[in-house]
């Protein structure tokens, strides 16, 4: 599944550990990339495809492509405001909307009628309405003397401004994106959509079927849909932009492209970056999954209640394990590492054999190097530090105490995160009504605790601040029996009362939270003034040094905006053999019965029940050889006619490396055939209406 | 496939420059090895299963399984001497039974009577009657102080009269098996038939459907069964004992075994035979079949006439290329090369340990190793110039030429293969009314003897003679035109014609068969003298010391002599995810589908017209753990109660590293289901008469 991670804690851990150095990757190999949409692959189109695509259908694509802002990507499909992403994409809302009696997971849901369509607790969907190139005056505010953390505050102030000048005028919410490792800055621009209703989902069974172990697999045979529809003053938008459904889908070497918000990818972070990745970063990450998934399958096994609960949490880390284990994978292979080794040593030979670039760009690496080196160091206590405080209620109360104390400073000066521009997602994010489920979140926290403790020992600073001499055990179950953060008026009313509200509550989360304030904002400092500010420039160097050596005809690394990946649909060579582009319903029961019916390989009854209706001969789920990774779950595969003609959902085993590196040998995105959509709709879900509102 | 390797020229070159070194394997790995029916591993069976075969279970299903002499396994399944085993090694004999206008392999074959069965022209079964431990008279030959060649030759003589005297004794054809590379001999007794026919075979495209890729991988879905009679004096055999079939097939994790012929594994070479397999052997027989393949392509390439004549050879070159390359990426993986060089570094130092031992055996290795490395001297040249020679016509006649010289001599002193009990076997071979097509043979001998001028060189001494200063393509198609040897009688002729006959031919092949013999009996005396009289005693204490190290409960390499594995039905983990212990009728029609029905993926049409009538859930093909190799193709899969529930057919891609060392991990046999087996029989094929004969 290429779901983009959707454990916070993880993202956290990888932006903080790793500055994600987004870098240039030189476009080489076949139907590779990641393109921004204001600087399509036309030249590769072109040449190996024969097509143009003309700026009207890349507007069209643009603004009917969808961000999920929960991790995921999606598309309108409809002039009243349907949007189409994946069942896993949805799953978290789904879970929030679920109760014990009513498990829309389980059983999937069907609004028959516009009146049942069910509001999502707290579901953003962005579209990327404009996007304007504003690395001229980001890079302005860096005078010539300035030393390097002026330079990083001068340019944080900036984008804070632009940020805000754009939403002022436009209306519409505005980021400052870091391209090309601020070889560009852009303004992007997005209409944010809040009220968001679920329309349809089929039974996890059949969007997940296979479970865990096809997971990241091909041949496959997933219904991994879900519809929502947008609203605007409680009725449904109505969008000029929206791609038209082709049953038919497309053929085999067919040309089709994927829009869509791929996650992030580390294509050419420097050989040392990559080590530090391999020999710090992975195993301490996947040391943490494995306990987080101990702890959550334990939680799990106490009763059907637990286990609903659980169920979207578990299938994240199995999903993050699989993945990160791929791409783990990837690094300690020596072949790759060598390739990457390379590949920069020919890159720096080149800088080194021109006089002026050696002088401008050439140190570049050593800071890179330096800095790396220094973050190794830390990088274990900072780590599992955050581990020690691994609760739903600590993050929204460290959320609540820096928003407070933010807020009054003038707004360049804030830390990202509680700018103007910024506090109206925030709260809706603070004050989402989702249920906490405290018994899960105790488990979790003490669980995570104790790994802490484990690791650092009960002398590290962090960790004396959180456990006060008692036991994880202690401090858990008191702090989650005297909390009342589960009620959101709790949570306005702490925004709204300001510092005093702050300094006064006893909730013991809020409690923690202050103790551990001064702590987080010094290390907050310590790494902008050790880190961030040296590695910043450096990184920008790289980045130009790229375009002088290679040219601009090039994609950035991913970073969750809005890309337009191209390729064909292909099969590939598996295990000894081929892989087909496609597969169909006879498969699914050929794949089912092969495990006689067990596990994740059953199916849910309707499946036998309505067998003869169905056309078996319908396609399932196809791969193509688009360059995609997590963030892209839910992404539209369209045709040159921007007709959509499948839903990416995964990637194959062989795709997981493509965070370092895109081979087209093996590497195949996976999706859902728009025939199967269809055929499901009418002939399973009895959903004729929504097929009709498709056009079938 | 798992088919013994057909190509004679591969097995001859294996066989020649390896003295495929039989050796001890230690049982440890679960479900690992290929057993003697004197040496079940009863221990193994009962404490893993439960279960111990009784004597009468043993004896039953060792009379039941058959040899076919031309390279596979087999087994009688009613009581007229009914006989399954693969369409794939019933391949040789359909295409020698074919012709333009009636093409088996192509539309299949069914019998509806028995007076519509089809003889074979050189089909030879052979059934395993009795075994008798012969190891005590061979070795009591050698005395102290014969030196190695007298040794040698005694140890050859003995056998020889042991052959003669058993078929002499009971009418069997009697066959000295050196077992445990010198370990053990064994007199094999066989029940030779050689009037077998033809009664049923589906077209090649389900037996083989999904052609040269899907060979050798799974998940699978291939019919690949022929049925053939045998008879005795113009009537079917009735037979005793056979096989009933179970089209229930058999669960998931059940205990099942395979009866069968294995035909060769060097699990326990030493170090330094892998090192020489990997750096001359594998690379040198892979360049070959490259080559054999690149012509036969161009010829087949000409018209369908010729793509038919053509198309077995190119099955079983691709066969032995996809088999071979994946036992030579064996050899490249560091880590099987590491544990290899582990195990023998244990095995060798548990021998330093004891004195006695230590004298006795400690130095065979180094024995080996010098004759390893004499051998890697003059390998090339070996092979290659075989190569030079390479035509069915020539292999006839060169056996014709040395048959007139070494019947004259007394049976102990001929050559093996010219024995007194051996004449029969190779007369039937060498009248065998098959057809040699001339131009397809002048395409490869040309094209061979190419490829060994490139690589010998001109002054070659074999080529000399063989080219007598012209150019392949001169010299064979000047033998070509003037050879008569297709026609049977001559090769009567001169065999009844003797010396005399053989010295006046003109026939072309005779004339350099006649030329080439000095030299080939001077390569035979000092291959004898500088390597076999070396390395058999070598060999002989290494098996003794594993004996002693080790005990006796284990299985001997495999020697194309039956043998019996043990195994659960059971998946696999495979490219991310699980392979299915079985497969369905249902993924028949997803594959074909997946790829668009195009080339090998296409279905014979009446599996499109009759789908209705066929029950979709059938099991095609399943896998099991059981250890099988090249040989084992057509033997029966059975059941505690010794029924027929599947037809081994293929091992998948993890299991070609079988060859050197097992590991139950993803090593999996696989076969075809005895329910596809029946359901094709009376619903796809109209053989509802072959399906009541065997109880359906």
């Amino acid at each position: 599944m290429v779901k983009k991670n959707q454990s916070r804690i993880a993202l956290y851990a990888l932006t903080f550990l790793l500055f994600v150095f987004l870098s240039i990757s030189v476009s080489a190999a076949p139907d590779e990339g990641m393109w921004t949409f204001d600087n399509p692959p036309t030249k590769q189109l072109q040449e190996k495809y024969g097509f143009t695509p003309t700026q009207e259908w890349l507007d069209h694509v643009r603004l009917a492509s969808v961000r999920f802002n929960d991790g995921g990507s999606g598309s309108f499909i409809s002039r009243n405001g349907l949007v189409l992403t994946n069942h896993h994409v949805a799953m978290g809302q789904l879970q929030k909307m679920s109760t014990a009696d009513k498990n829309y997971v389980a059983t999937g849901f069907y609004a028959a009628t516009q009146a049942e369509e069910a509001k999502c607790p707290d579901l953003e969907l962005n579209v990327l309405y404009a996007m304007e190139n504003v690395t001229t005056r980001v890079l302005s505010v860096v005078k010539k003397g300035m030393n390097e953390e002026a330079a990083l505050k001068a340019r944080e102030a900036e984008i804070a401004k632009i940020e805000q000048e754009f939403k002022d005028k436009t209306g519409l919410t505005c980021e400052v994106v870091s391209l090309y490792r601020g070889g560009e800055y852009w303004a992007y621009q997005y209409k944010r959509y809040t009220d968001v209703r679920l329309v349809m989902a089929p039974e996890r069974q059949i969007a997940f079927w296979g479970g865990d172990d096809d997971n990241f697999t091909y041949p496959r045979y997933d219904l991994d849909m879900a519809f929502f529809r947008v609203y605007e003053n409680d009725k449904p938008v109505e969008v000029e932009h929206y791609l038209k459904i082709n049953a038919k889908g497309a053929t085999d070497g067919e040309l089709v492209f994927v829009s869509g918000h791929p996650g992030g990818t580390n294509r050419l972070n420097t050989y040392d970056q990559l080590v530090f990745q391999r020999d710090v970063q992975y195993p301490m990450l996947l040391n943490m999954i494995n306990k987080r998934l101990e702890i959550l399958r334990d939680y799990a096994k106490q009763g059907p209640e637990q286990e609903r609960r659980a169920l979207g949490q578990i299938f994240g880390l199995e999903n993050g394990k699989k993945a990160q284990s791929g791409e783990y994978q990837g690094l300690l292979d020596p072949k790759l590492m060598k390739k990457a080794k390379q590949d920069e040593d020919a890159f720096r030979q080149k800088i080194n054999a021109n006089s002026e670039w050696k002088k401008e760009y050439a140190g570049a690496w050593d800071v890179i190097s330096k800095v790396t080196a220094e973050q190794s160091k830390i990088a274990r206590e900072r780590f599992y530090q955050r581990m020690a405080t691994n609760s739903r209620f600590y993050n929204i109360a460290r959320q609540i105490v820096f928003y407070v104390a933010e807020i009054k400073k003038p707004d360049i000066e804030r830390l990202d995160g509680y700018h103007e521009s910024q506090l109206e997602q925030l709260r809706f994010y603070l004050f989402s009504p989702a249920p906490i489920y405290k018994d899960m979140d105790e488990a979790t926290m003490k669980g995570m605790m104790q790994l802490a403790l484990n690791e650092l020992g009960p002398n590290d600073p962090y960790l004396k601040i959180v456990l006060g001499g008692r036991t994880p055990a202690e401090v858990t179950k008191e702090m989650q029996a005297g909390t009342k953060l589960d009620d959101v008026n709790l949570r306005k009313s702490l925004i709204e009362g300001g510092e005093a509200a702050v300094a006064q509550s006893t909730d013991p989360f809020i409690v923690l939270a202050r103790k551990l304030e001064p702590l987080q904002r010094k290390q907050i400092e310590d790494d902008k003034k050790n880190f961030q500010s040296v590695a910043t420039p450096a990184s920008e160097k790289i980045a130009q040094a790229r375009f002088a050596v290679y040219g601009k005809n090039s994609y950035p690394d991913a970073t969750f905006t809005l890309r337009l990946s191209y390729g064909a649909v292909k099969g590939y060579p598996m295990n000894g053999t081929k892989a087909p582009y496609k597969t169909t319903l006879y498969g699914l029961y050929d794949r089912s019965l092969g495990f006689d019916q067990q596990g994740a390989y059953a199916l849910p009854q309707r499946f036998w029940d309505r067998k003869d209706q169905l056309d078996l001969t319908t396609p399932v789920n196809f791969v193509s050889t688009h360059d995609i990774i997590g963030g892209n779950s839910g992404s539209p595969v369209i045709n040159k006619n921007a007709e959509l003609v499948g839903l990416i959902f995964d990637g194959n085993i062989e795709s997981l490396v493509g965070r370092f590196v895109y081979d087209d040998t093996a590497n195949r995105a996976v999706s859902v055939h728009s025939a199967f959509i269809i055929e499901g709709l009418r002939k399973l879900y009895d959903a004729g209406k929504l097929a009709e509102e498709l056009g079938y």
